[in-house]
């Protein structure tokens, strides 16, 4: 069965609550995630919220990474969305997981467009 | 059992394929999905592949709208993530079926950061 994208949710509990609210540190960590990946990158858009919590998005030739934090609860969601057989998405969880210091993490993986053809 | 964010996964099958090669379309679309959605737009990224698909990302204040589209397949996958009470993610996923001419369309809800607390 084959699909034209492969989706990790990943659902990252325990985080530094320090991490979660540094933009300048999110950015970094999905952009090595990205490259971790062996993606390319060709844009992204971050922001830092009042009082907290980060959202932000890198947009890659091969789909895009994101990521929402809630600083308040040590909680994010990220998300990685890869298509082709060249990147290694797994390998960009890994690096998202490790560099927010999740002490609970969960991946669920999505396949998107399963085509009859 | 509350969750901090709504995630709608959208299958878009059966798209018209003109529209789904259009990336300043494709920035209307979603602009007005996120605006059907009573959302507040913080930033913007997309891009036009070559030979054809494009991919977008929206982010908004309650998290983001994006899509990657396969035009050869009529078939494009789009996300809208969105926290808070306020909005109306499926206003914006009824617009993205309906602009995008989905013959063939599945939504698949996930709840994103369903703490213990």
């Amino acid at each position: 069965m084959k699909a034209l994208g492969k989706h990790l949710l990943l659902e990252l509990k325990g985080c530094d609550k320090e991490v979660l609210n540094d933009v300048g540190f999110l950015r970094e960590a999905l952009l090595a995630a990205a490259g971790g990946a062996r993606a390319t990158v060709l844009g992204e858009s971050f922001h830092q919220f009042s009082p907290q919590g980060v959202s932000g998005v890198v947009i890659i030739a091969e789909s895009h990474l994101c990521i929402h934090t809630w600083p308040e609860y040590g909680y994010a969601a990220a998300d990685i969305f890869t298509c082709g057989n060249s990147v290694r998405p797994e390998k960009a969880a890994e690096i998202i997981v490790r560099k927010l210091g999740s002490k609970d993490h969960s991946i669920i993986e999505m396949r998107r467009g399963i085509l009859d053809t």
